[in-house]
């Protein structure tokens, strides 16, 4: 497993981590196989999503946020109760195929951190099975 | 990495692809270990629900359309920002077991590609590791 | 493929299966790999959030059915179109890495059934692969 750090620099942030990741396989020298990324955080998550236009990440944070909204009644009083649910909602592990040591993702495809609580410094933790 | 490509007729539509996978999973032989199918897009994504009554399909669209609305006030001006953000919510990939050769499902259980912004042709990428 | 059967005791519950996937990998002896768990249901879903404040899952609890009632207008005529909708939101399946033989998880992270229409009894696939 490979852990690297990302630091966040908002309450709420879409961090494009795509190319820390390619770069972790391709020094792997994994062929064929798969690229599991995992935060190991209760209060982010991780998507795919588009990585051209940045006002898709802005849409999805604006979106979560009305979802779920940061001052509603919650029962958890350590008032970031949106960020639990909404690192549920997106999820806390992406997947990604290696093929030729390489990741392989669609042509506006990036792989994001999805912050939630922050700013923080968060964990991404990578392995590599071929 | 297997690609197949998959045509969607609507612009929200879900497509059951378990035949696709479960087909491709047997020529493959391998005995025991994980299928991924993964979409190499940004406005679809896939989900496993129940394949056998078609009004689940119905009822999981018309929530997503309910919680993210097609016209909402959005950044992205390509029209097609819900989408963007229904692919993030019901996630780019999902794994399957392989046992004996063969995918493993509960009783109800189907793989559907689910589009939010089409109609389009899709691809749909399986990896296997044994 | 192991399987494990989980007794949910209401309709919506979270139940912390943490120990249980614990358990099952320390027994298989895999050094480092990845642990998929998988439930073959669709009005149940697995997650990974805190473990240490039961408030969190209230909160997950009751976001999700605040998005998704029970009682809204559907097409499927079961009455649990809300537990299919909030199943394919959070997932049929986590991932989790595997190091020195024991499941790798960061300090607040626990790892959740997602009971949506039980009481029922509900089984977990565990796949193992190094």
């Amino acid at each position: 497993m490979i852990k690297i750090q990302v630091r966040t620099a908002k309450r709420k942030e879409m961090i494009d981590i795509t190319q820390i990741i390619s770069d972790v396989v391709k020094k792997n020298s994994v062929n064929s196989g798969i690229c599991m990324v995992f935060v190991p955080h209760t209060t982010c998550g991780l998507t795919i999503n588009e990585n051209a236009d940045p006002s898709v990440q802005a849409d999805i944070l604006s979106s979560t946020k009305r979802l779920v909204p940061e001052n509603a009644t919650y029962s958890h009083l350590e008032g970031n109760s949106d960020a639990h649910i909404q690192s549920t909602l997106v999820g806390h592990s992406i997947l990604l195929i290696i093929e030729k040591g390489t990741i392989q993702l669609g042509t506006w495809q990036g792989v994001f951190l999805c912050e939630f609580d922050g700013p923080r410094t968060r964990e991404v933790w990578i392995q590599i099975l071929k």
